[in-house]
């Protein structure tokens, strides 16, 4: 595929950093966002990544980096997958076709990885937070810097971001809010927030101003006589239009905008006139999402992230029609047809309803599918209310989207008994998101909230029966199926069919070692087992299926027979899986070893899941070594068991 | 003290249930209001409990309750504290003389308790996305109950509820969201959101149109003709003081008010004006915290919850001039200490100043205290930004609220590795609050993130020296420490100094059993290991300290002398420190079982702290009974041992 060619980028081959920015002439600008975007469709098309949000900001990101002192000044981008541009000229550029890779760039901010990453991020909402807390350690330490969060439409209607607004409001610090408002990661029936800007910039009303006067001022008279003659004017005249900006004077901002966020002459404008106001400052910006290149442009959804595509046409390079199914779309498949016999079932899911696989249910039965945008606290409580009145919620959120529900988990839906069922994606390691992504905490935080049952389906038929089981035989208690991210194992697909509770499968009867996983470690274990059958050793394996509760009978005959129990997890080791399972043995009248294999404790950096299970060592070869070291060791730990007094 | 009695009481003695309610006249009312007030105050200032809120809500819980036709109709509480005259008159008149005692009535509202009790609730901001979850089951089933979701001004800035608003006025249901605005739940520093109604509801033009035409109408003209001209009025002329429902017409509601919401003709009358208004609507009331009640009115702050207290004065019956500080002021006393000494040290709370300690702080140094609001969320990702800048922020949240910020201690603080220090208040079971309120979970959620130190003092020193070492010593990573509700154990306090990282304390040494609690459980293991000294019953007895790291050596130690190693906790026991040194163990060459004491797999309910811990075992009597029990069956358990093949 050929390196990209940095010298037919005029400036952007000498941009080594924002310091060589700056020294370049204002009106070149416009040639440089046409390189950066050049630049990134050239290399993102080659290698894959994060495409459409990044496409948007070019020039915003140049605009910044332009007229803000970086790194001194601190630009607090929000998630992070539209950093792409910002990496570029950061210094990154020459890296930026390792993106997302093992030892490659991160597809996110990293501080580790640049001075010019203020603050890390993958998960939305946080940057106003982070941002307030800069500027209030740059107040205390009597500094000078600028602080801006620079945040999406999408990650405005977390609910964290509105608190850290409500709280900069009061803090007055100065600090400066860029909203990003491209209008589409949000579907536009999800946030009466992005609603009420959209039905406000379709009038024509708008239009008339947007391009004149408007954009150069806000409410206020900072700006000078000719500025707030202009101000007073549309207030006077065109009360309606100054309405979005009540709305964020209300929390104590200073608003400016609409702007035009594709134009980097107006931005660079705009941002040295606000740089220096004092107190809060928003300032809403416009953008097209896939700006520049017509198949994002064209559709902004599918291009969001991408794998190698071809250039011209936006197209996949690679067509491989699998037919096995992702987990998300059996998921999908059998919530539809659930739905279709009950009419008590619906589905909630917080921005992620593509991702997820709930595409398919909103688009034959759009009535019974709730997402309620980047809030998964909403989701989870929302879900709670339905449960009470006696409609069956499932909630669908990716594993470590989860986390920010956990309050709610335990105190709206367990502790109220309500049947509530979540359906877990991206539990386990999710691979090129990185650690900001992977869905690895679950196991350990769902198995201890008390009315909860936790499983793992080790295909997609169980998934398909985890949920049946969850919805129409386990009605009493709350339950999550927490599956990963990726394919399935492509076994043909039947009805559902109950599942009894806490019963495990055993996989293959054995005498040298006793084996339990869960999940998609099963059929690594399901490999691993065969291939120490090759070698003579003979491994009774089991299908975990239950995290909680234990299948206790099973626990009980493995403990009677060996004197060792390996468990397998793809989820921190401490207190998941292996340490429910230690826990019961703990409490049997066996003494037996219990050998964990999970995930340590640290954090997982990004890769393939490929590359990051084999790091793991919780692919098949991995597997395979474990058990060949813990059988040759045996005999000693046998000798140290006489020793013991 | 007397009973309450009843029969003075005209029309409650016959309020048996809201049906009797409605049978009313209305005229009536006023009288019915001033009976509800008066024996809220005749009870709790005999019995304690939640005062002031529940005061300032009498007529708005009448009024809905004679308006709305409930239980069909469903009312949901936000927190529920405020929740007292609404249990009056729905049923548990008789039984209020019971609230927060073991086995008498919750102190929140609870539905297991009453069919009035739609929704539970000891954590703020709920209410409005359980309310909408319940509009749309409603919805779905073709039913037609009213749900009114009443929530306070405090509870509004936590942006779960913003969560809720942007996604109710988009999904368009009928719906009422009543907000109960006194106006103290929250410091006026810390929400611009307060700010600013504040600001508006002082000016002299509103207060003019307060009481008369106002109040009648929102902006909206279903309400006829007369309503429609006076609206559009006061739209031309006074359009300033439109702007509060421009912030929630924003977000698809339909505003009325704010009305005087200690006046129930008028609550009556605006009640049966809204309540078949279609779509969400929003009705701001104004009430006093704490309203009747000539001390409560004084200092609302001091009577948000009571012991027991003189009904004239208001004082707190038993004054027993302790000298044993609470843990809180420990911590509290010690950040001004060290604050002090260290400029780069802070302290944030969400809206838990007093409650943390923290008001010496904020008295001597306000610039270094940062109350965030009801924000838990935002106050970590905050101090996150905070430490990303050098600066040192504690945290200082109730173990129950942390829960809110899982998410953001994992993605912001620890993945990171900021130095961030979480102080954990009311942790284990706190008493009265009950199960919304226990902080039972966090030993078990924190101790699996990586990066983080976890520890439990055994006293208020150990709190201060934790505080310290966290400061100074465990500089590159996260610490928690966590800490009980209430008094410390009167030692003399000392100078801080630092605690060596992962160090625990063995109190004494023994040969029979080994002991090894954390935290408050301490207290009562040393007390066991007395009284099984005088039963001739030989201890060995650490004070575990850290949870994360563990102290190995000393594991090692015990393992390779004991059989059995007996652990302590005041949290759930399923994940918690006795599974850590579980999992040690089983990682050791040692065969060694662990019994661990805690609380099992259930929540907890209300009672004292004091009956809470002897009824899950963890006070002195429960673990000396554990202990002989344990070495009774010991032998059993080694006759056992040898049959294993």
């Amino acid at each position: 595929m050929g390196e990209v060619e940095l010298n037919k980028y005029k400036f952007l081959q000498n941009i080594d950093s924002p310091t060589d920015l700056r020294k370049i002439s204002q009106n070149e600008l416009p040639t440089v966002c046409n390189e950066v975007r050049e630049f990134m469709i050239d290399t993102i098309t080659r290698t894959g990544g994060h495409f459409g949000a990044g496409l948007g900001i070019v020039e915003l990101t140049v605009a910044m980096h332009y007229v803000f002192n970086t790194p001194d000044d601190k630009l607090i981008f929000d998630v992070g997958h539209q950093g792409y541009p910002h990496k570029i000229i950061t210094g990154r550029r020459d890296k930026l076709q390792t993106i997302r890779q093992k030892d490659g760039l991160s597809g996110f901010l990293k501080p580790s990885e640049s001075e010019y990453d203020a603050f890390g991020a993958g998960h939305a909402s946080t940057s106003i937070s982070a941002a307030l807390g800069m500027a209030t350690a740059r107040d205390l330490s009597k500094k000078d810097y600028k602080v801006v969060a620079i945040i999406g439409d999408g990650a405005m209607t977390g609910g964290l971001a509105f608190e850290a607004m409500n709280n900069a409001g009061v803090q007055k610090r100065d600090l400066i809010v860029i909203l990003n408002d491209n209008n589409v990661s949000i579907d536009p029936n999800v946030s009466a927030f992005s609603n009420y800007f959209n039905e406000l910039f379709a009038s024509s009303l708008v239009n008339s101003f947007r391009d004149n006067v408007w954009e150069m001022t806000g409410k206020h008279g900072e700006l000078g006589d000719r500025l707030r003659k202009i101000a007073a004017k549309i207030e006077d005249g065109v009360k309606a239009i100054v309405t979005p900006g009540v709305l964020f004077e209300a929390l104590g901002f200073k608003y400016f905008g609409p702007i035009n966020g594709n134009n980097i002459n107006k931005l660079v404008k705009m941002l040295k006139l606000i740089k220096d106001i004092k107190g809060p400052v928003f300032l809403h910006v416009m953008t097209q999402k896939g700006k520049g290149y017509a198949p994002a442009e064209r559709d902004s959804h599918y291009l969001h992230a991408i794998g190698k595509i071809d250039k011209n046409t936006g197209n996949p390079l690679q067509l491989l029609k699998d037919k096995i199914p992702l987990y998300q779309t059996v998921f999908g498949e059998s919530m539809l047809e659930f739905c279709k016999k009950d009419e008590k079932l619906v589905a909630v899911t917080a921005a992620m309803c593509e991702g997820t696989g709930l595409d398919v249910l909103q688009k034959e039965m759009p009535e019974r599918l709730f997402d309620v945008g980047i809030a998964e606290g909403h989701a989870v409580t929302f879900s709670a209310g339905l449960a009470s009145q006696g409609v069956k919620p499932v909630v669908a959120i990716y594993s470590t989207f989860l986390q920010r529900a956990y309050d709610h988990i335990i105190h709206d839906c367990a502790l109220q008994k309500l049947h509530v069922v979540f359906a877990i994606d991206r539990a386990g390691v999710v691979g090129a998101d990185g650690p900001t992504h992977h869905g690895v905490f679950d196991l350990v935080y769902l198995r201890s909230i008390p009315n909860m049952i936790v499983m793992a389906p080790k295909n997609e038929q169980e998934l398909k029966d985890m949920l049946y089981s969850a919805l129409y035989v386990y009605t009493n208690s709350c339950s999550a199926i927490r599956y990963p991210r990726g394919k399935g194992l492509g076994v043909e697909l039947r009805e559902a069919r109950p599942m009894e509770l806490g019963k495990s499968e055993t996989i293959s009867k054995g005498t040298d070692i006793a084996v339990i996983a869960i999940g998609k470690t099963v059929v690594e274990a399901v490999r691993a087992k065969e291939q120490l059958q090759n070698e003579g050793i003979s491994v009774e394996l089991v299908n975990g299926r239950f995290i909680k509760p234990l299948d206790s009978e099973m626990l009980d005959d493995l403990a009677s027979r060996f004197d060792l129990i390996v468990t397998i997890e793809d989820g921190q080791a401490m207190g998941g899986f292996g340490t429910a399972v230690l826990e019961y043995i703990n409490t049997s009248e066996y003494q037996c070893k219990v050998e964990i294999l999970g995930i340590p404790d640290k954090f997982v950096e990004h890769g393939t899941q490929e590359e990051l299970y084999k790091i793991l060592g919780l692919d098949t070869e991995g597997i395979v070594n474990k058990i060949k070291n813990l059988l040759d060791r045996e005999p000693v730990l046998e000798e140290k068991k006489l020793k013991k007094f």
